[in-house]
């Protein structure tokens, strides 16, 4: 069923599926699932190249957006997840100027790399480049594959002590050999800009707590739908997967704000009827177009964080990104939907860069 | 509509609800809700005592219940907390005593009390009584109302320094003028027998994380669920109600267990809807009888955490105690039901007992 080729979500009505949880910060290379067929409506076809958004003090008014972009058919709007990461990376780059005239501060992040992996080198690439372009100031350690777990522990703590650094990152997944979990719990929680410590996330999920940082994936998602005035009081959501990184925490920051959610996972007898009954979706399960067009209720808002390569022989590096929602089904349904790429994928590092912003005024005592 | 007095929730075959969160431990006076019409069905029809369960050394045997216990046209299995209960405080009592006699160790449960509230005063009592049951020595600090938050914290540090204090409890509510949260965040991770620290809830949460302590009650549900051998896996479950110390760490831990879980809050539009579609219903809302029949779908599991006090003229005390499910309709719909009193309720001192002897057991390094 799943070919590995190209393929056309479109052409088959209904598929038998399990979901498979995403294991880390990279993933496999997803092959379709539940689609069959050769490709019949290109991605360019969904650029959002074309698509204006106006914004405003207050967020994205959805019924400025052109429909210019859209496959044929299609009523969604394109929430563009590029537009909006650009305005946050301005407002953090203004406010990064305004702590280094008023106060002489800069925001300092530090980035751990251990071993040499193209897609970590090319994340991490991304972060310095990012910094750079707001004024963050950024360090990294590059670390060979088979450095000690204490060498890992002593540059964390250097940058624990280091008054410069307001945010530690280590990028994952880590060499086999390492234990994950000293690691990570080794990083000084108030400069866990990933907010994955377990403390942060168990203020996340105790009502009358408030967690130093939020994981950056699922703020993009949530800012998304604030900045383009999305309700979600009163909501019924399905988050679809539930990583420790995206889907948890996803879940528990829907819930805080009174939407009414299910988390549908690997063990859910009945994925599609659940999803059916939401108002927002939010699918970070890493299958390839698993969420199809009849899988949503007519006018439902749609976040897609999958970003899964498919095989594609047309395209000259033999493979494309697509989201885990089958998205020339789903812009025919939905009321707004994200594309892939261009969607949630740039959120996740203006929320990094807001992050570590939060850190050195947090720990400088700015407002 | 609520009239306060003894209602009977079969006379009223829908009604229109808001959810309200219960706050803390000790809920106040509630009115029954959604009900109608004077009593016809008395609680004394609902009791367990006739009812017989078949242990075994896995678990309950459901289908070795005797329905004697049960309503008219009752269908459903009666889970009997009070014997499942006892069953658990037998099994501590008999591994506190291999503790005692191999390694000469007594676990210890220190309760501080603030002020003097009659229901916490009771429950302190009922703890000290428990303890001395299966042979853990309890310690017990009673404040008074009006002492400084200083001095709790001061109690709490000489417990959490204390060898032979394996858990430590502060009774809630405290009174206003102290933090509850810096209270409770003093109390050693080790020893939040609790384990409603963040950090406990955060690896409740995390996937590959295990928290130290599991919340009493919630641990109770889960308890009875696992002891009447009732499958959650790939199974729907809906959880009223979302505090803190029952509802969100109930849906963690159903979740943990792979069943696809909805929680159902004071924020949520269609309630009765989403209860319906779940094979398991654990209901802490603190709303008497709030859950109908109706709202049930055939064959459902429900667990009822409320305890809610109820007016009963009738009664010498003046009131009774229902849950938050109309029992009487809910017996004829369920597969198997929690009785209010004598379902969950006994489960949580039981499982406080429990969590003391694993905390004596891995503070010695004790299998």
């Amino acid at each position: 069923m799943a070919s590995g080729l190209l393929s056309d979500c479109a052409s088959s009505s209904s598929c038998s599926i399990r979901l498979h949880q995403f294991k880390g910060k990279s993933r496999a290379f997803a092959r379709p699932f539940g689609c069959n067929g050769s490709i019949s409506l290109p991605l360019r076809n969904l650029s959002v190249k074309n698509c204006t958004f106006a914004s405003n003090s207050t967020g994205w008014s959805l019924s400025a957006v052109s429909s210019a972009a859209m496959t044929d058919n299609a009523s969604a709007i394109i929430i563009d997840g590029k537009a909006v990461a650009k305005q946050i990376r301005e407002e953090v780059a203004s406010e990064v100027a305004r702590l280094k005239d008023a106060f002489g501060i800069i925001p300092g992040l530090a980035v751990i790399l251990v071993g040499s992996r193209k897609d970590s080198q090319t994340y991490v690439r991304n972060k310095k480049k990012s910094c750079e372009d707001v004024g963050i100031t950024s360090y990294e350690v590059n670390l060979p594959e088979y450095c000690t777990e204490e060498e890992v522990l002593k540059h964390i703590s250097v940058f624990n002590n280091d008054p410069s650094v307001h945010g530690i990152l280590v990028q994952l997944p880590l060499p086999r050999h390492m234990n994950e979990q000293n690691i990570l719990n080794s990083v000084s929680i108030e400069k866990d800009v990933d907010g994955f410590n377990p403390l942060n996330i168990g203020c996340l999920a105790l009502q009358g707590r408030e967690p130093l940082f939020v994981p950056c994936t699922p703020k993009g998602c949530m800012d998304l739908l604030h900045r383009h005035n999305i309700e979600i009081k009163g909501k019924r959501a399905a988050v679809i997967g539930r990583s420790n990184i995206v889907g948890m925490p996803a879940a528990l920051l829907l819930q805080r704000e009174n939407a009414t959610v299910t988390v549908v996972h690997s063990r859910t007898s009945n994925p599609e009827e659940i999803v059916r009954q939401a108002d927002i979706v939010i699918s970070a399960c890493g299958i390839a177009n698993l969420v199809r067009g009849s899988w949503l209720k007519p006018g439902a808002v749609v976040i897609d964080v999958g970003i899964n390569p498919v095989e594609d022989p047309e395209s000259p590096r033999g493979y494309r990104l697509v989201g885990d929602v089958c998205y020339e089904e789903a812009c025919k349904i939905a009321s707004a939907i994200t594309p892939v790429p261009g969607g949630v994928g740039p959120m996740t590092i203006a929320m990094l860069l807001s992050n570590t912003l939060t850190s050195a005024k947090r720990i400088h005592n700015i407002k």
